[in-house]
């Protein structure tokens, strides 16, 4: 566990971090997050991050508690502190705290900001062996295009996930088409060689990751169609992965038991990943 | 503000009052709550307020963090050392702080206890003026029978309510039904005078006072139904009114800015409190 955390203007002793319990993060949920790769002590993606996190933001109508650029110091002192070399710093912001209710306090309050950092191995172009995903319900409420730290619902799926010897959550409308996964953006490869993701609307979080990997689709010249897929789909396709700030592109060989393909990752996503790293490293597009 | 918070193990003065950040109610909005009333020092209804807890616990898969016995006991010693003697006492169990991840931690973690109180003043059996509330889409999770802080999309249309000049929004479903208030739950009294409110499943919190409420209806001979209504339905109804724990009864008197029925409170919810209020001084039905 990283040494230190970063807690409303404070950087303090991790073990130590603590906010008052009528935050209303704590009480109503009522905040959102962000979760940056870091690669080689660089940020992946930053800029699209923070954008997101205004976009969270301003759809709650919850004010920046320090400026984008003090926030981007925070990020690197935090960093600079726990000698933070590959893993993820992650920023949450709640609208405060203040005398329990559910309409937003009358009186102005300061948006709580906290951060805290975790080290994890070195990712590289390997894709490892691949993922099994458990498809569930998608239970959660109208609004996943907000990152809230409201998160149960993800909570449970992933739990579900876990207990059936699976990675991941792909969540599943009252339509019968995958939204995404519990944590993750949901991918497939059809016959076809199409790279098919759902179309972001209010039903799912428009991932960091899901958009540089669009970028990376477009310079390989993948053709790749935005629309939904059913598990059924996703089972007879050549191919299935997952991305996320954390997992990168990580493939998807089982779903629901049944083998994806090859039951083995597959050339496209080798592919992504290998030219996701690239990306993380240069810190641009370089495909 | 009262002046203690009970935290863990520990009263400890409210203005210190803190949990850690990776508690996981405040990453994830991983845990459940009660608000019970106090009402000349007595507690309304605590036996089903901890009944509901233990479900809402059982749901999620979480300890309880101390014995019943002990909660009952921690929940007296805080009125006490507030001298509460009207108001709410809230309750909130999380399943503790872990490092983060969306699954369940694997090495067994102590939930979370935390207790503040709030004194109001006594209500008693005028019902007052009654409120106004506005429709608003239900957007939340399909899991509202659980009580979780994952309040965010109630806060949401509580806010709603009040920038529109109403005090509760009423949520209606994707077949324009009304499941509930965002902190209360929702009733009619219809032309043929019968007691409406929307049956208990996973689309709404099976209310405490409004079970009460269904005890003292029968007690007094109201015929009650427990079916959807719409909004058109509440505007054309002879009353409308809300349930809550702090609320007890209170009357809707225009809901989208139409009055309902005279426009003033009727009888059936002045009866109701009444009746409610003379059941919180007894802790027992008398009607």
């Amino acid at each position: 566990m990283a040494r230190y955390a970063y807690v409303n203007g404070r950087y303090v002793d991790h073990h130590d971090a603590s906010v008052h319990i009528e935050d209303r993060g704590y009480q109503l949920a009522d905040g959102v997050y962000e979760v940056v790769g870091v690669r080689d002590g660089k940020l992946i993606d930053e800029g699209p991050h923070l954008d997101r996190l205004d976009r969270s933001l301003k759809e709650l109508r919850i004010g920046w508690p320090i400026s984008r650029d003090a926030l981007r110091f925070v990020i690197r002192e935090l960093m600079r502190r726990n000698r933070l070399h590959d893993g993820l710093v992650y920023m949450q912001v709640t609208r405060g705290v203040a005398r329990r209710d559910h309409a937003f306090p009358t009186t102005p309050v300061k948006p709580s900001l906290v951060l805290t950092t975790k080290g994890t191995k070195h990712l590289d172009a390997d894709t490892g062996p691949g993922i099994a995903v458990k498809s569930m319900p998608d239970i959660r409420w109208e609004r996943c295009d907000i990152k809230t730290v409201g998160l149960l619902a993800n909570v449970l799926a992933k739990q579900a996930a876990r207990e059936s010897g699976a990675y991941e959550a792909w969540l599943v409308d009252a339509d019968g088409y995958v939204t995404e996964g519990a944590s993750t953006n949901a991918w497939i490869v059809t016959q076809n060689d199409e790279l098919v993701t759902r179309h972001t609307d209010n039903g799912i979080l428009a991932g960091i990751t899901r958009a540089t990997l669009k970028s990376i689709a477009d310079a390989l010249q993948l053709k790749l169609i935005e629309r939904p897929f059913t598990i059924a789909e996703a089972k007879r396709a050549k191919e299935a992965f997952i991305t996320s700030a954390t997992s990168f592109v990580t493939p998807v060989v089982k779903i629901d038991g049944e083998a994806v393909g090859a039951g083995t990752p597959g050339p496209v996503a080798h592919r992504l990943r290998e030219e996701y790293v690239r990306f993380a490293d240069a810190g641009e597009l370089v495909a």
